[in-house]
């Protein structure tokens, strides 16, 4: 934490000199920005504001950067997978290693079919016909292969903890995994990530200060992500409950945010999505995490309540741009970086006018959002 | 506009009252949702804001109505499409029908080359070998047979304006061409729309009213549109433009802002995309709208100021949902109804706990978006 506080300010002046502007000599028609173009000044029109074309070409690269960290699949990976299907839906990918694994640790209840146009030629996987096709059955089924495979070290972390499988979010499950062996399925995770938005009051002289955000740093015992920095909130969706519930929920238990409070400030304002690879479990993790905007009083301060934060603290828009280096000493959890990105770009942060800003736009919803 | 006013009131009634809610009741783990679920209570701890789950279903539909009304390309005439390549880049989708007229019309111009794997299957349409490989070249020959093309009556509306082609908005264009003939093409088209904002003062209860937004009147006389509700302010993206300039110059043109306080209060916050298939002209509309909002003083009014525009109003975020319904009398410009749909989403005014909410943010961006 420190450590990044100090090294932020030069970096971030070092961020924004790094700028793509200018040295773009082009004729009238034949070129689509006016930068350095016949007819226009060069960004004479937009300095006055910081929401206009002030962005970087490095920011946006940063940015870019971080989210292909998290959304790292190339086209070999992802032409690899085989579709898990039940009942005609697909619900999951697989690596074919996986599917093997699968089919050899439980051949009563995992079967593989053959081709099909639909998925590059890969083979399906699905459930044996004779599994009754109830979501109770199939659970039951195949939470004894993921028992065997937990026993065999395969499937690491197990909680006890079930997780909904269907075509999308809003569908009845086809059936219910243990939480821990989602990604030997690839199935779709679901979460929500909050933004927490402090507006300072405006000043006397009638100016507002930039808003900050709310981080948190995760404790040093955490067997992921071992104090990394964080979302002020943010958490898994449980089976059972709605997404504001849940909301609501991780607001009080993971940084002492009263309900009552919570409700006044929270915004939902869309989703990001990716698909990550890991080689070292050959698994995909497939999320789409819900983004909040958190809008706390300036007098608030959360408190660890549940010993998985050390602390919490507040980052400028600066500071945030900063984190996105991809040197930055003290970065973010990964997939935080997603819906701060969002949060940058629903603000104005990042000009529309910097290239790489579509890819930006485009890539923060990479996974399968449904 | 009078008549849409009086119809608002009952139609928006109407609309909140019609709710996907209850009704489902289902066991803990093999359900998503908590609605009527085990060990949570029913919405319950949502009422309490406009922010959370009181969206409903019919809302959700009407806003994938809008926004399909405008993406409305089947599968079949997706697969049918010819991309239009240069130098080994695609830079647009054309019909089958409309490559033989290219063809036809001007064979020294435009050649066709046949299937390859990336398209389909599809013939591939490109440029004849002996033209030059440079934009200027190719400007020139594909001119001389949209001239061809407009004496024959199928380009219609030619308003002298060319209009730049590239694989991505942030390229150096390949070729520019008639902004009337681009469909023909199938090229993507670019503008900035502003979502026109006003936050009324803070009231003496300590209150704060909900936002208005701004909406033009289009003018009986404009060949596109006539008459129909559109944005304060929005526009097609020039060559030589930065979309910065070109907000702030539209911003004055388009309804007498100031651009001081154009420059004040636009905030660029992302892009919609999409497709359109045209029966009637065979053409396809593939576009990305650069969405803006524009925070006004409350006490400004703007100003109809180059004859396109008849009017200016204001209207709720209850106002904005009735407009939403398939049978509003008195509906948006087709192509705006999305950057005002990715408005109310961002704004918490859609509920991700209503089935639809990822359709509509996914389809909010379902054409190419580079």
């Amino acid at each position: 934490m420190l450590l990044g506080r100090f090294s932020l300010s030069l970096l971030f002046l070092k961020l924004v000199m790094t700028t793509s502007f200018g040295g773009c000599a082009v004729r009238r028609h034949c070129t689509r920005l006016a930068f350095g173009g016949t007819g226009t000044t060069t960004l004479s029109s937009s300095s006055s504001s910081s929401r206009s074309s002030s962005t970087t070409s490095a920011v946006m690269k940063n940015c870019l950067y971080r989210i292909r960290d998290v959304n790292n699949m190339s086209t070999d990976i992802a032409n690899s997978l085989c579709s898990f299907v039940i009942d005609g839906v697909p619900i999951g990918k697989v690596r074919p290693a996986m599917v093997r694994l699968l089919c050899e640790t439980g051949p009563d209840v995992f079967v593989v079919t053959k081709n099909n146009d639909n998925n590059n030629g890969n083979d399906i996987l699905t459930l044996q016909d004779k599994i009754d096709k109830t979501c109770e059955a199939r659970t039951e089924a195949v939470d004894t292969v993921m028992r065997r495979l937990c026993d065999a070290g395969v499937v690491r972390g197990w909680r006890d903890e079930h997780y909904p499988l269907a075509a999308t979010f809003y569908d009845q499950p086809l059936l219910t995994v243990e939480r821990a062996a989602v990604p030997l399925l690839g199935a779709l995770e679901y979460g929500v990530h909050m933004n927490g938005i402090v507006v300072p009051q405006q000043q006397k002289d009638d100016t507002q200060q930039q808003p900050r955000m709310w981080m948190a740093r995760r404790a040093k015992d955490k067997s992921k992500y071992p104090g990394m920095v964080d979302h002020i909130v943010a958490g898994g969706q449980p089976a059972g409950w709605s997404l504001w519930e849940n909301a609501v929920k991780e607001c009080q238990e993971e940084a002492g945010i009263p309900p009552e409070m919570a409700r006044e400030g929270l915004v939902p304002i869309g989703a990001v999505s990716y698909a990550t690879y890991s080689p070292k479990s050959d698994t995909i993790t497939r999320a789409v995490l819900f983004n909040y905007d958190l809008y706390l009083p300036p007098d608030f301060v959360p408190k660890p309540t549940d010993g998985e934060v050390e602390e919490f603290f507040q980052w400028t828009v600066p500071e945030l741009f900063a984190s996105l280096d991809p040197n930055f000493p003290d970065p973010l959890k990964p997939n935080c970086y997603l819906p701060v990105i969002d949060w940058l770009m629903r603000q104005g942060h990042l000009s529309p006018d910097t290239p790489g800003y579509l890819d930006v736009l485009r890539e923060l919803r990479n996974g399968d959002c449904q």
